[in-house]
């Protein structure tokens, strides 16, 4: 039970790191989600880390193979789940590096954990012993339609290949993402959806609206001051059941709300971080000069759990 | 304690690797000492790696560094002492890797521990965690001029560098062998010098001979049966202290002896190992038709260890 001695290990020191997990398929978000985040926090006191990295493949490998990079077949899952023990026991890493440029497996980097590390990538909870190893753990999961627009634009526009390319590539890693991805949902404290309302006719450049589906498998923050009936637009809380029956919350945060009453809703919330200040700017970008204000929000929970388990 | 705790974890469970260092400087002939031993136990039981690929930075960025490769400032120490203690125990690490020839750090490689496991390099003993993995540790210290000799066929030979340069690079390094490389040899339990011996008027072809010190920080094995008036030519034992003053046994391996009494000698140690058959055809090889009877019963020595510790 190498998990259960790790979890008695971290609960026994409180000034071990705070880990984060933010899983995901490709291209549903968490680059986005962790930039913020690793912003907010500084990079003295954070650090990020993508589990993609632990590809056992290149890309020329890959094409002789009969899975695709999601494929945990694919990835040195054991040396990824050896490496999220160290560092969540404050340990240093030589972590592996994938180059999405080049394709290629590239020198190690040097990772020595700080106060917060956040760990993104396709399978960070795919094992009982790497979901042992965080605090909080949360899933991507925008609609389908959603994340293969991110997905084309994304691919196009930093790695050069063509609509076709991606298209075929969604394709074919769908059995895989169904196998191996989309099942880490259930084993998330907290599961993302960004995504246009059904039902709405807004403006084309309206956010899309997030809802968290938050597990009582930890301890949320108590929203009861930031739910109240002027903030409706911004934010609801709704007591619903998951796909496996199971009673979660689900905080449904509106893209369509005036700026002004989300902005009240993320000071609400800053405030009960009881951190000095107003909140940090990086958190709600989406690009130079791009703001959501779910997102912002999305950020600032997770924010409070990071601090949270920090203190 | 780290390494007390190590040690104890170790002594717990007889099925976990046996770990034998090879440390000395540049060309002192550790991988082919290595080599000979990997054969004889076959790539199935034995693994060697080099914690050179722990260099922290490649040979370009060298070039703007106040230190050279040997520096241990220049290497990943807390991760080889990571990583040693990992193989010590028994799990896989994901080892990276300097690429002599380029000069470049390349992708890591996956090193799964199997029976016993040989770690050659520059700096294997500086740190007493990393000394604390090992069941044996061995030093190899030729004298300068016939380091000095081997360095210049190997580096002109395989690695593309003029005598000069490597003359150059032989005064660069002088100083960090003398503070970091040499001072390793006070905690090896068996210290290795081929050399010629003075005075003797020997044929150009005679194998180097070998001098083994012993120190009594592991039991060696008896060697009466060896040590007798009939193969005094081959091999003798001599009472004597080390530079620090402390007792050792100095077992002398004359390379002038006839070939047939040091086989002799060979035979008599592996029969001590408890084996079947002959011993292996790789020991002693300095090359497809080259032999040394000093370095096959320095390896059998060393097999001895491994085996004895295996047991």
């Amino acid at each position: 039970m190498a998990d259960k001695a790790l979890k008695i290990a971290r609960a026994g020191n409180g000034r071990r790191p705070v880990l984060l997990a933010i899983a995901g398929d490709s291209a549903a978000g968490k680059t986005t989600l962790t930039e913020g985040l690793v912003k907010a926090l500084g990079q003295d006191r954070c650090v990020s880390i993508c589990v993609d990295d632990y590809h056992r493949y290149d890309r020329e490998e890959r094409k002789e193979l009969p899975f695709t990079a999601l494929h945990p077949d694919c990835n040195y899952i054991d040396i990824m789940e050896q490496h999220l023990q160290l560092l969540a026991t404050g340990q240093p890493i030589l972590k592996p590096a994938y180059d999405h440029a080049t394709g290629k497996l590239a020198r190690p980097q040097l990772v020595a954990p700080n106060d917060f590390v956040i760990v993104e990538g396709l399978l960070p909870l795919y094992t009982k012993l790497s979901r042992a190893c965080f605090d909080v753990t949360v899933y991507l999961n925008p609609p389908e339609v959603v994340r293969r627009n991110w997905k084309i634009q994304r691919d196009m526009g930093k790695r050069g290949y063509s609509e076709e390319q991606v298209n075929a590539e969604l394709e074919r890693r769908e059995p895989e993402s169904e196998e191996f991805i989309r099942p880490q949902a259930k084993y998330a404290d907290i599961v993302v959806r960004f995504s246009p309302i059904a039902g709405r006719d807004d403006p084309p450049d309206t956010p899309l609206s997030a809802e968290l589906m938050l597990r009582p498998t930890i301890q949320h923050p108590d929203l009861n001051g930031v739910l109240v009936p002027t903030l409706h637009q911004a934010v609801h809380l709704k007591l619903e059941r998951d796909s496996d029956g199971r009673p979660v919350d689900t905080l449904h945060v509106h893209g369509y709300a005036p700026p002004e009453e989300s902005q009240t809703v993320e000071k609400a919330i800053w405030s009960l971080l009881g951190e000095p200040g107003d909140a940090p700017k990086s958190l709600g970008q989406l690009g130079p000069d791009k703001r959501s204000e779910p997102l912002a929000i999305t950020q600032l929970l997770l924010l409070y759990h990071l601090l949270d388990n920090h203190q």
